[in-house]
């Protein structure tokens, strides 16, 4: 039943795509069309046009689909010959449908009709039966789309739009992409001033403004302390490695495509490194470990480079530079349960620290059977790491998918999906075990027993990147930072020029306890400094006037909250420490 | 005096090159000669052979040398026409000598004979008479060099040795020599495990080892601490940027040669950057900036990438990629005098907190009389930064040398010269005045009559690179560094396992007061632990054993002022909190 309601909605936004082409060739008899599916929230079509359409375009474009749905045109199937299809998309000149056309070896190709021959175009179908069937319907934005999704191809305009069956559908789904909106963490990045993408500088390469760096710092510094608590050392290793740890490690032979070009330097190339992983195992082998050594836990905050397609950049979400909380743990066996219930234990002070309540856990394994011969490493190693990893997840009692043949050559991992606020999965941290770079770099321990042997690699990356951790964070939180992470915690405004040096005393104080205050003496109206600030969405103000003044307290606003009144100064402040120190989210 | 004293010390050298070129030669026939000049501290000269001579082979050769010495070979000089001068060295085969002709033009050539035609060599002289005049010598390594310092060209054996007057002096110089190896950075460096430069990644790219991080995190905490006191803020730009940002900059027009290979990515091209001077007027641009913005103070950790060949890299003093403290200053004319002022008073107070007592100040101004049309920007305003620079110096009594005619084409600067340990100046910190970014970039401010104006900006790194100062701070401090800064403070020995429990103890109260403590509870001996702890120069040894368990104390021994004796555990806890909180040195 509900199959049946959704095929019936595509079928119904399939051809409101029809109706978007058709009203599109009116306006524009030049445009050459695309493709134009129903997808999972409305449709889209793409076209081909002297100039690309924008958002403003779609106001007319609307309505001219609006005279097609009132005149109720029939929609029919039309059954052509395969040579005559050719004949008849080469004289309307439609090259895009003739190339789809190539692909289709029928004898009879299938066009949708509507009206008198109105509009024609190569479809399979099914549609509804005449334009007025369409429901309430809009036109939602513009993007650029390669032909094919080819970036060697043609860029066109794509029109997005969708439909429903009733009008509070409707109204329901555009309120929902609002509300999206005030989540989205590239409005908010430029609104509170977190971060910057300079066109100038590139694409994909964010640069952190100060009020981001004053966040990624206070992680940094949070990771820094929580990992060398639990044993870990930290190195820094440059930007670029040269070619020959990258042979060593097969990421020449096996993740080229994610690499750029080589520089060369003295007849020899250096790449910008796509993982900090070699200068991890290079460490390793800088001197001789024993099991006394293990477990090793190696940390960087590395900044790493990978090819993505201009395309699929996305705010922080998809970048080219970012940098990792990295770390490579080296253990033993007998180790290795512990190891990873230690990267489980921090993950869950981590994730409880930030805010985030809701993920998942995924654990991706080999499939022996369907290809033996993908993986690094003996089946033993396999078995026996495979088998820890279920059972750390079975005794912590986490909800988590296996998904055998998932995978990579070099070992299982698992992922942790966080939620997003959108309720789709992200993923944020990684552990996972590596067969490939023992081998590849000879990583060795000597045992109580004297003999050489290899110890069990884990990668993982609790932050994950630091930028994409970034976009979640902000999207989660709407830009409303729990305190301890806010750029600015507390701003202080006086009422008028009076209440100037009494502020001054309660920034002081402030400031001297280390919380990040801003004092907003400008002479401007108390009421626009309110605005300023909770336009940066500051989680607290304090308000001087005569009466703060008199009784030496502070009038104290929190965003969340709205007003919490008045207080001492020192109650205030110690509010503000145990907010802090609780990590309160 | 003094004069003649040193031309008949150099004399004297550059004959006793002669006479290891003449000793070379007996050995190895087969030898083609570079060049052999005598130098600051001695002399050296460069070899052409099948094999690169090693140190080992150095005492044969210096026998080989004894013996011409007690034979004193006359050494006299001898004239050829330039045409008999050419057939005699094609004759012996003395290619590159042959080469060093061809810029000789005239008619009559130089040559220096030892003995009867035992060795001649093509020279100027003057040399002593003969090879019994020689001084106490001695030679001291081997080195790679090119052949005329061209890296396109073949690479030679260099071997450096020295001669003195008398054994006191050569014994003097030799102890000195030994001295300075204990302040050797990249010997230190290795031995407390706080860099490695690994071949396989890349040379004049270091590695910072967790020792060396801990120390790299503390100064960079400490830099933004203090920068933030003072107003500044703080960004994070990537390793690479766009073609265009630095068409804008100016620096592929005059910075290209230090810069690497562009990287190419969708038919546009990205450099690493040798400079983070871009992203910070790009941030700067990215809002309208007003006078009550300024000074507007803009910091970044920068890591960059600068071509430097690679016979001159040198541990942490020269290398290909480093990290700057770089920040841009951003006010009016009226603000500079005030902010040259601030910044010299950061500067006061890193270096006297990182120990640094030797400094001077360098003044490089314009010299437009000489070269006008070399500076960019209008006179009047060099003029008037030349004079408020000055003043700043003049005003706090700095002892300063005034350059003109170095400033570079953007500006006048004032560079601070530590004295390093071997007495010689290294530029740690730079004050930069730039004329030439606020044009190519139109950097603008709206002051307070609504007119849009150019401000003064100044580029300044306090610390310089952290490489090239860890290089310094290692040395200054011979790696004995202030407690504030020391990779581990303390190190806690049981003298046996009965006192393990009580150890853990101590070394659970100085941890969870922050104290960089390490348990030493291996089954050791007690004086194996304090050798390997002093090995790592860990400022305080506590030595745990009956009488400490009893009373309740423990036994401290300071590297620096050895025995300190018994102190209760509290005691000494304040007494290291007192030391780092006066950050010691």
């Amino acid at each position: 039943m509900e199959n049946e309601q959704e095929n019936k909605l595509e079928k119904m936004r399939h051809s409101a795509s029809h109706i978007l082409a058709h009203a599109v060739l009116k306006l524009y008899p030049e445009a050459k069309l695309g493709i134009g599916p129903a997808i999972e929230d409305g449709f889209y079509y793409d076209f081909d046009l002297p100039q690309p359409l924008e958002e403003k375009d779609l106001k007319g474009i609307e309505e001219e689909m609006r005279k097609i749905v009132k005149r109720k045109l029939q929609i029919k199937q039309l059954l052509m010959k395969r040579s005559d299809a050719i004949k008849y998309l080469r004289d309307i000149g439609q090259e895009y449908k003739l190339e789809l056309l190539e692909e289709i070896p029928d004898k009879e190709t299938s066009f949708y009709v509507s009206g008198d021959n109105e509009f024609v175009d190569l479809c399979r179908g099914p549609h509804i039966e005449n334009t007025g069937q369409i429901g309430p319907f809009k036109l939602l934005r513009t993007a650029g789309a390669y032909w094919r999704g080819d970036e060697t191809k043609k860029m066109l305009t794509r029109i997005y739009g969708t439909a429903f069956e009733t009008k509070e559908e409707l109204k329901d789904y555009l309120q929902k992409l609002e509300d999206a909106e005030k989540y989205n963490h590239r409005k908010l990045g430029k609104q509170l001033k977190l971060f910057a993408i300079i066109p100038e500088i590139g694409q994909g390469l964010p640069i952190w403004l100060p009020r981001g760096y004053v966040i990624r710092r206070i992680l940094e510094d949070y990771m820094l302390v929580l990992e060398r608590n639990h044993g870990y050392q930290h190195i820094f290793s440059p930007n670029i490695y040269k070619e020959d740890v990258f042979r060593m490690s097969g990421h020449l032979e096996f993740y080229k495509d994610s690499m750029y070009a080589p520089i060369k330097v003295d007849d020899e190339n250096y790449y910008l490194k796509p993982m900090n992983c070699p200068a991890g195992m290079m460490v390793y082998k800088l001197e001789p470990r024993s099991y006394r050594d293990l477990p090793f836990k190696l940390g960087e905050f590395g900044t790493v480079y990978r090819f993505e397609k201009s395309g699929e950049l996305h705010g922080l979400q998809r970048v080219r530079g970012f940098t990792q909380n990295d770390a490579h743990l080296f253990c033993t066996s007998e180790q290795l349960e512990d190891v990873l219930n230690e990267t489980l234990d921090l993950l869950d002070i981590f994730y409880k620290d930030v805010g985030f309540t809701k993920y998942k856990f995924r654990l991706s394994l080999a499939d022996w059977e369907r290809d033996s011969k993908k993986y690094s490493g003996d089946v033993e190693k396999w078995e026996f790491a495979e088998s820890v990893l279920r059972k750390v997840l079975q005794d912590r009692k986490l909800e988590f998918e296996e998904m055998p043949g998932d995978a990579a050559f070099y070992g299982p991992k698992i992922d942790v999906q966080a939620i997003n606020i959108y309720g789709k999965e992200d993923s944020i941290s990684t552990l996972q075990l590596d067969f490939n770079f023992p081998e590849k770099f000879d990583i060795t321990y000597i045992d109580e027993d004297g003999q050489e042997k290899q110890p069990y690699v884990i990668h993982r990356a609790l932050i994950g990147s630091f930028e994409r951790f970034f976009a979640f964070l902000i999207e989660h939180h709407s830009g409303d930072f729990p305190l301890w992470l806010a750029p600015d915690q507390v701003t202080v405004i006086p009422i008028s020029d009076k209440h100037k040096k009494y502020a001054t005393e309660v920034f002081e104080l402030l400031k001297s306890s280390d919380i990040r205050v801003k004092l907003d003496d400008r002479s401007k109206s108390m009421q626009s400094k309110i605005r300023d600030a909770e336009k940066l969405k500051i989680p607290y103000l304090v308000i001087l006037g005569d009466k703060e003044v008199e009784t030496d307290t502070v009038s104290v606003r929190s965003r969340l909250n709205k007003e919490i009144g008045l207080m001492k100064k020192q109650e205030f402040l110690d509010y503000l420490k145990e907010e802090i120190r609780l990590k309160k989210t």
